[in-house]
């Protein structure tokens, strides 16, 4: 017995609370040229899901802030959370076809080649984290089509609407570039013809049914195992490196002038749109704050923000783990300073047994990737590990117990994290191993003198900072 | 014994743990005219703060995007989180002197009376629930100025800067401006002068440290009295209204002319850049839901959005209470529709003790002038209150529990809300009484018959809109 259509609605209300109970997060894309009947297919389906967990996303042209940002950016930012629905009217599909179409950023993003490879990549990570992805693109009869067309057109209060949305792409073009990706990946997708409407609401449901219960299916049988991984008494010399140690003469002679020069690279960068992305991660004491102090004392505050990281919200916990960095990452010229970032999955989370094993280890290819989407459009990314020997942390501990106006800075998480010693450094020396890729590298810093570590640390990005700037090595 | 800076500094830094601490969030107000100093004072108090929970908010000159929302809605969207600080590096002053000058949205404005009126409104709400909002308004000596100017622009790489957050204000009409608000307002601002730079930093602190302290007083005395405040047996006849009964086959010839009616109302909406919000608040199982899928039934999803309210997550939570509201608010030309509201302040959170009787008995103001915001801007606000016989609700509870597919629309808390039936009549009589204006209007319903309710809700929409759009009363 076939299901009429006000059944299979009501089957995939029903399926929906199942996934929101259990926390799914949907993602539901709809392409299709102009007049074919998306707006009228979305539509029913978005009369038929709780409005309470159900977002319409329609896509719009890159605004001239939008293009001050990663490509995929609003798409990062609009995210759903677990259990929600997002319904893309157009999505990243359609803003690719239109940087296309329109030549933004053609040079960088080399026939852009490098936007397929985030999109795919960006899926990839999502529903790697359990997120479903459905695609409908739909097809309508030339006939049909013209007659919509028509309708739209004669009636004055419709015929803006083709321009809101999408007078930025030409339809031949979509066209075309669409049944390319159609063509090289015929199983993502599901081809909807809108010609008999009863017909294709049907096929919709149908299909979102199957997606569903799959989800649901493969839902259950998630990965529970938590396991750090850890090898028993793991040795490296990765973190016993030195660095020239600074007199206090020298370090009062050269601080001054480092960051002034760092400030002119604030506004050089500024000029040519280069956003600056620093990440700090490092051993408890290891100074990180006085670090970043020193990093941005001169900078103007106007062009840089320090994101220090806490424990997340229940609204950060319940999105992909790397939205909450994501949105706030900066936009062209800019600079964002993250004191620890995402690499909490492989080093907090990984010890702490916060994410699964297949979880953490999963994110190393994801977290190079993720870096890359901004490097990409010309980001620099940094990355310091600083590193201390674990004597020169218990006298630092110690020290803050002792000090009344440091004592803030000491709590008993940071005793239960130095028990841990070996598998953070175990942790550290995987993560620094898996991710020191050429377009995001690491500075090992040795900490154990605070100054000099300072000093490396503004050397280096000055240095990493000219040479993009004028391609030589100045300092 | 005078405290030197360093000292002053290391207080500020205490004092703000202990504001965290106690969740106090701190907005922190710099303005003065170009290269008078602020940005160094400013910076000199960021780097004192804990970058965990202090953001620095640079104004910008609205964007064509901003222009198509509530002229506050940024610093809504901004505002700081309990226990957070926000510097302000020039504010929504700033921000009204960009207006005057640029004549934007002259005539809506009223000569700006309106912004000047939303300002006032904007820092008594926030600080009616505990922010603290501290103005400094930067000076420096003639002499000085060209100084600092001189060195600016002689330094192609500062040249830039006054441009960027400046150039769009002429510096005489933003000092004539600012010194209006100053006189009008003295107490509440902190006139700092940079001439001698440690003095001025002195003066900052110690300005700083006498208000946290304040703050932190004031804090301490915080009423925590809960109190809904009911009659013993309150009646009204406010909710024993009728309206016209629709027969099944006026219904049927009814719905969909006037739904069409409605889809041609929101294009010429949207052309004419008119934002629509729509309110609904009501009895459990009064059919809120199905009415709104009505009403939406033929928009354009791509130009609404249907907000249903859940319980705030714990990031609402922490933010003033018509936070996570405004933030929603539509931009020009659409619709949004809220199932549920900021009414809950004064419906659910009174009943339930959530908010203090303080709380909500200034909520109804507060509320009123919430609204007028968007309506100063040209928005239609309309309201519906959806009541419905004690009778008929047991009726419909009982149907839902006993058909299948409606079991999840009953939940154990629909039960425990009808045991305070006579309480949420009471709290809803009030609301009514009291947020009924002429800017944003209820409309009292009642549904006992579903399908009357809706007719009348649409025609309802249809003849304000009609009124607003062409200034007749068409239907």
């Amino acid at each position: 017995m076939t299901k009429n259509n006000e059944q299979l609605s009501l089957e995939v209300a029903a399926l929906t609370r199942k996934t929101k109970e259990l926390g799914i997060p949907i993602m539901i894309v709809f392409e299709g040229v102009p007049a074919s009947g998306k707006t009228r297919l979305s539509n029913e389906l978005l009369l038929t899901l709780d409005a309470k967990y159900t977002h319409f996303v329609p896509m719009k042209s890159p605004s001239e802030d939008d293009l001050r940002y990663q490509f995929l950016q609003k798409y990062w930012n609009s995210l759903p959370s677990k259990g929600d629905i997002n319904i893309y009217f157009r999505s990243w599909y359609a803003y690719y076809i239109e940087y296309q179409a329109n030549k933004i950023k053609h040079s960088i993003y080399n026939k852009y080649h490098a936007l397929r490879r985030q999109i795919k990549d960006f899926e990839a990570m999502v529903q790697d984290d359990g997120y479903e992805i459905i695609k409908f693109y739909i097809e309508i009869s030339d006939k049909k089509r013209k007659e919509h067309l028509k309708e739209m057109k004669e009636n004055p209060l419709t015929s803006w609407k083709a321009q809101e949305y999408e007078s930025a792409i030409n339809d031949d073009v979509y066209h075309k570039e669409m049944h390319k990706i159609l063509k090289a990946s015929p199983d993502e997708w599901e081809i909807i013809d809108y010609t008999e409407r009863e017909e294709a609401i049907n096929l919709m449901y149908k299909h979102i049914i199957d997606r569903l219960n799959n989800a649901i299916r493969l839902h259950k049988k998630k990965d529970k195992v938590i396991d750090g991984d850890f090898t028993e008494e793991f040795k490296t010399d990765l973190f016993d490196q030195s660095i020239d140690k600074v007199s206090k003469k020298t370090y009062k002679s050269l601080i001054g002038d480092l960051q002034d020069r760092l400030k002119e690279l604030q506004f050089a960068l500024y000029e040519r749109k280069i956003p600056l992305i620093l990440v700090y991660e490092g051993m408890d004491a290891a100074g990180k704050g006085g670090n970043i102090k020193r990093v941005r004392e001169k900078l103007d505050p106007t062009g840089y923000e320090v994101n220090a990281i806490s424990a997340p919200t229940d609204v950060e916990l319940n999105h992909h783990y790397l939205w909450r960095f994501a949105k706030d990452m900066p936009r062209s010229g800019h600079i964002e300073i993250f004191d620890r970032s995402w690499y909490g999955r492989v080093l907090v989370e990984r010890v702490e047994g916060f994410a699964t094993k297949k979880e953490w280890k999963r994110a190393y290819e994801e977290i190079n990737q993720f870096e890359k989407m901004w490097t990409d459009e010309g980001a620099i990314i940094l990355k310091f590990f600083l590193t201390l020997d674990k004597d020169e942390q218990l006298r630092r501990f110690k020290e803050r117990e002792e000090t009344p106006e440091k004592q803030w800075k000491i709590t008993d998480e940071d005793w239960r994290n130095r028990e841990k010693w070996d598998q953070y450094i175990e942790a550290s020396h995987d993560m620094i191993k898996f991710t020191n890729t050429d377009h995001a590298p690491w500075l090992v810093v040795p900490a154990d003198n605070k100054k000099s570590a300072r000093i490396e640390v503004i050397k280096y990005i000055i240095k990493k900072c000219e040479e993009v700037l004028w391609g030589v090595k100045q300092y």
